[in-house]
């Protein structure tokens, strides 16, 4: 097995994320590298989305990954073995979120001479990483069917800070009550805005669109 | 659609989580309450499964349930409209876990007047809630097929700090690379002593284990 970098995140020293996180962005813009904080549930498929859409990417940009758990490194060193790309693995420590300064010491884990697009892989937790501002030009975040379409409901915070909304595992809908129409309205009631976008990240189902639409957003901020 | 009593959880103002959760075990255990902490990841199937597990136990305890969620009070509904017990709707405000004090304010808003058992469904979530002890004389937690055999790595004080870990969701085990045998072992690693029961609470199969293992659990305590 590939062996990947693991770096121990420590607790932040900044009492103040929200301006640290502007700071962060406003860096990032600076050098031209776009940062997407990916968030989720546990198991709902955040790594092998990634896989689908950073083979569909890579040839147009280039590409990190930094990997976020409490513990393990298996995200990462999959990562690396499935794409090529460099994959970075924070571990934060039994910490159930990152922040802006924990964004940051991973940032000055990767190389990022050249790199277009780093994507964060938060800790899988629908509700304390939507509390805190990373420093990510967009938010993404994944439900997957079988949690069910009621979780915009349950975890309104984390719909409501996120740009698009990626719906995975579509291909087990069948086998669950999973109501598509309602999924997407109440993303709506709590973010209007939010892209909707219906994936099966196991077949690849999808994922174009998704790519797509993360190829757009790079693009727009490096002009 | 029936009423449910909604408490608003306010902050804790004890330092000591640990002292405060011990005194109210013991306080608990002298009233001859027993209570459970029931943990998950988000859409893991925790109402459904407790709906099925009050069904076959009503008839021997006397059991009552709190429903913690950060918003919505559809759970507490559901439960009571699907079993017929005293059901409440803890608020977090947000917060992603309870801690003892926050146990206590919803046992306030209780009726324990004859109640055997009171199971607390904490906030869905696989990080936060297993560091906080709420007091529960054990700890119980589902992981769904869909989340993937390998959450025991990735979660591991979630997994260490739980008396039982119930496995829902078999029936769609064909349609998921999910191996029962290595998620077993995952979790022998974390907590050698852990009980698995794998169940499927949307049929049924399976529960009665579940609520036998929960039976004996109070009875026990009761003696």
């Amino acid at each position: 097995m590939d062996k990947v970098r693991v770096i121990e995140i420590k607790k932040s020293v900044f009492a103040e994320n929200e301006q640290d996180a502007n700071a962060l962005r406003q860096e990032l813009k600076d050098r031209g590298v776009y940062l997407l904080n990916l968030m989720s549930a546990p198991g709902s498929g955040k790594t092998t989305t990634l896989i689908k859409t950073i083979n569909l990417l890579k040839d147009k940009l280039r590409i990190a990954v930094m990997e976020a758990d409490i513990d393990s490194d298996v995200d990462a060193v999959k990562i690396k073995e499935a794409t090529g790309i460099q994959s970075i693995q924070l571990h934060t420590g039994g910490m159930c979120h990152l922040d802006a300064e924990m964004t940051r010491q991973g940032l000055d884990g990767l190389d990022l001479d050249g790199v277009d697009l780093v994507i964060l892989e938060n800790v899988g937790n629908l509700v304390c990483p939507a509390e805190f501002d990373t420093g990510a030009a967009r938010n993404a975040m994944i439900l997957s069917v079988p949690e069910g379409h009621d979780k915009p409901l349950k975890y309104p915070l984390m719909f409501s800070v996120c740009d698009v909304v990626v719906i995975n595992k579509m291909d087990v809908a069948p086998y669950f009550d999973f109501d598509l129409e309602k999924c997407k309205e109440y993303i709506a009631m709590r973010n209007p805005n939010a892209k909707v976008i219906p994936i099966c990240a196991k077949t690849g189902e999808g994922v174009e669109a998704f790519a797509q639409w993360l190829l757009e957003q790079v693009q727009t901020l490096k002009h």
